[in-house]
């Protein structure tokens, strides 16, 4: 038994509040046990320098704490005058499992801005960031089709991503919190798609080794997991999912 | 009237969800309209190197917004890797007006870290932050008082903040949401005490400028505008909001 | 009586050199007191970038110390890397002031940058920058206007700054230097127009309050101090003194 | 076939010139085809403040590149006043990599401060870096051990790194040379000890995904390379090779 | 003739304001022609980390400029969030000439800070802060004297700085104003001591090149100048300029 | 004798090995006793932005030191996210330096990136650099002109920097390794071109000063060694070496 009483491979009770935050095109506050990020997703009719003239689009994220989201205060990044790399890395991990499954071509030239800013912080923050970011950004989306500035969803398929980890005592569970998170001797995130194709993973043995056996486990568990996320995400989507994946482009490296 | 309907001596609904995050010793959601504040206060065991061995506190607060709190996403000052001035001059002036009610003699070499995070903006955020912020603050004091780690209250008087202001065509205002707030001549932030003192006056003609009387009827909102306000704060503090004062020290500048 | 013999309504001499550095287009040296400002206004044929187009100009103000300006040497702040939030806090005061006397509609696509750098604090530094900045800001114009590139005078109305305060013992006083600064629990610095029109107004109480009744007797200190201070303006600038105002278009903010 | 007629399974030419500059404690130049990093291992005899007093040591990473390792030249990141997220993130692997073979408690309250600078890039320079740099900390700790200030090697494990990738044709390859990088539609990194357990598993889709079973080859031909590898490692340490894993603890967080 | 009329060996005029600013222990507002620096000397009773213990002080300087010294108006290095490379070259070379001639072993651990803020500049600003600094410095041990806080003079020879160049029609020339500066071919800056021994030599070609004569008239000009200049530091010093020399300790570099 | 047996004017060995790093246009690892340098030349076709327009070119210089060049390790400068002063000034002297011997006129609107990388240091490194950097920039362009994208060699004479200094003995020397650079009293860093014209002298008494005798034989060491340095980038340019001076304009500053 673990020690908020779940199963090795169960979820903590997931949530999400959408039009959270009025001014983003999409916005969510996602909860998951008790960490809490609000997701917020904004369109901006240009793209960074490097791409301009490509009639393609970009997305980009940023990821931030408010700094008493922890335990203890944090000093905040902006006081600091640096962006930790903690904080970068996270950020580029959002934006990159983002864009594998939105067809940039398709969304003409613009920035979709993701902002995840964590109010409260219990484990599981960047997973949970990816996970309510894909929700903002599709309601996003779904709001420039309403408006008519969209034709067609440019979401190839669903985003979802979980933790798993192997503890001290050498099992495998599913969606760390941050006492289970501290303890763990390895620290795997994992984003799939609806599809149940792996866009990341991403496993850290921290002073620690794993084994393929224990790998394998850990991908089972992951995959249960996502799973039940994704069908959360289709439940708040309602209509608007079923738009994902109407513009579905084969990019998947698959083949052989 | 007003572009919300009110009338000129009207505040928009106020309303405070204490204990809104979980780990901050006070933790308010603040609501002023569509103004949205997270107020949270951290108590830190120790002081700015400054004041070491003096056997007194400290009060200092941050202020930040989200990205997206307005309606066009602003650069995160963590990736200019500096805080504009703007925020400098708010968070200076809630840790100020923080201070003016907080004996600091009685709460031992201790730091309050006061962070108010502007999750959704429409006029009025840093006023909303020095109201919301004060109960926060008690409510961190409260907490150590349950633990019997504080004797007494520390907190000698009440406080809260409004804006009034002068439009175009020269009516007088309570209470400036952010359209209002772009289009007025005369912006003018008030903090005031429970006994109805003044903390702070910063009244700015941005392009224009103001008469005597004007700032004479300014005035008389705003003391109307912060006794409604102050009736709320008593509401949501309950029980604690009889504490405040139980320290009450003579610091008023008058007396001639 | 005060620590240097003046009476509470009295302001200590004030002094100003014209033309003190020989580059800029309006140079003054001004001398309240003990406290040296070099204020110094340069013209620019362009706007910054968000003003583009619009056929205006713009004002925007500096503000330095040298680090032997006060008794105990500071730290440059171009050593540290970056702007304290005092500093921010003043220069931004500073830029507004003088943009409420200046019809920017009549400048053209320029930028007046104003660079206020105390030589020596004695107390007092903002408002004397204010009121020498006033008088470079206008030499610099008068510059212009004798080369033949500008036609008249677009400073609508004169400006000037000074402090009032609330000392230990209740006694409000005008004009503060750094010892009375330093003790008094109200600190008030009050811009106005040569209409005796209020531009700025901010009144701290620093762990402190101060009442309606102080308020106003501060207000008509400050009011007598500076026609005193806008008179010396009016000597110092002579003729050029007579061409403020030529253009002044009404936006005061009163009416009803 | 690949652009440089390799196999899909086979490694690039790899070389290590071991003291390769004379300064450091360890000092390995590792070319991994047309890839050159200097792998410098310094030991400090103390520990970063938050690990002081607790008996043992720390091991850090920082990874650079000449500016013109690449094809084009790109801007210092000294110049730029900031280490970009790319940076940070491949530092924080490698010194995450290294700590799970090296014994901390044994070490003493030292830190082995790694440099891994690139002078000339051909892609996988974050693998070979890991794979150099743990050359170069078991020379300084042999060093020391020769100096008698330490008796026993506190390396538990051989430690390499790879990188492993889908091409877009969908053929699963080995070692990516930079060319086959910025074509790949999978790039994964696959940090191994010297008994095949895993370290550090990074996999992403950038813009793609990818299916368990090709997940499963890549593992694979990452085993078979790092076996290789490996050896490498040791026919370059020659004696000293014997001496890792002296003080092996049982760290694996199998079991079960 | 030079621009200004001047013979190839005349220095400008010179011109020395002792006590300019009334906090520093030592105050000089030096001009030199146009060129205008306020060169500040503040003691502080503590050195520098890296020279705790020693019993010996340290002598370091800051170099700026008004944004408004120069013609053209230039960005606040505060503003910019760093000094430039001319900057910290100018501040250390003023530093280092001043430690050649004070014996730091004889100032006990206190640093002296010496402050060159250039009000006006007309070329030659870094040797003009040279001459002024040494006086200034002078100024600040005297006043340790009369204070008895310090008991002789730790300054052991006299130290000025000139330019000398070399015009485009081949003229070697004595003490370069802006204008000349900017056309010279070749740019010397030259310190030197009361016993015309050489301190520093910094000689540059900009684009161009000279030859071993060149250098030799350009030397003979440069100790012309500066005995003139050292009698006038002699005149402004009045009775302590006895005093320096007066712990002369043998530190010149010759002797065979 | 000295600490490594070589006369007081001999050069420690020298040794170029040309085309280092594959990307540059031009690349050259140059050892100097033990200082170890990679010299990078890199053209960009444009220019800063001051230059547009003009139809000429630029050189500038970057140098940097690998953090375990020297016998402590040194923090990074990327990681201080600022670049010393030290650091400014080396560059700054380098990119000086070439641009001497280069006739930008020539070039066209071209950028040369100098890039001066320390990754061994044993005193001489700037002085290294620059004999060093020379040979890189002549293979560049040598580069373009069997490319065809240049028709002449833009450099209109060799160059080379050496450094001499005074010992506490008295003695000058020639080519001071650290040792020597560290207990000098008088340290010199000198650079001339293949006509033995001076292009920079810097001269320096570190709290000590030098006679003009002193100075003589300085220079005298100096133009012996870089004579045969000189030498020595002939033979490694081997047929390059001829073009040098093929567009030789008359620049000397020389001539009454």
């Amino acid at each position: 038994m673990r020690n908020d009483n779940r199963e090795v491979d169960s979820l903590r009770e997931i949530n999400m509040t959408v039009d959270f935050i009025k001014h983003p095109e999409g916005s969510v506050l996602i909860r998951v046990g008790d960490t809490k990020v609000i997701c917020n997703a904004s369109i901006e009719d240009k793209v960074p320098p490097f791409m301009r003239g490509q009639g393609k689009g970009w997305i980009t994220a940023e990821y931030s704490m408010l700094p008493r989201a922890t335990d203890r205060r944090n000093i905040r990044e902006s006081s600091k005058g640096k962006v930790s790399g903690r904080t970068m890395e996270i950020q580029r991990l959002i934006g990159r499992a983002l864009r594998s499954v939105v067809d940039l071509d398709k969304i003409g030239e613009r920035t979709v801005w993701v902002d995840c800013d964590v109010i409260q912080a219990d484990g599981g923050t960047r997973t949970a960031s990816i996970t309510g970011a894909f929700v903002a950004v599709v309601l996003a989306f779904g709001k420039m089709i309403d408006a008519k500035t969209m034709n067609k969803m440019p979401v190839t398929d669903f985003l979802a991503a979980t933790s798993v980890g192997v503890l001290e005592n050498g099992d495998e569970i599913l969606d760390l919190n941050y006492q289970e998170d501290s303890q763990a001797q390895v620290d795997m995130n994992i984003v799939m798609t609806g599809s149940m194709e792996f866009v990341e993973i991403q496993g850290t043995g921290e002073e620690a080794t794993f084994s393929y056996d224990q790998l394998q486990n850990m991908l089972k568990l992951a995959t249960k997991g996502l799973q039940e996320i994704i069908e959360k995400q289709k439940n708040v989507l309602g209509e608007l999912a079923n738009r994902v994946g109407e513009t579905k482009t084969v990019r998947s490296s698959g083949g052989k």
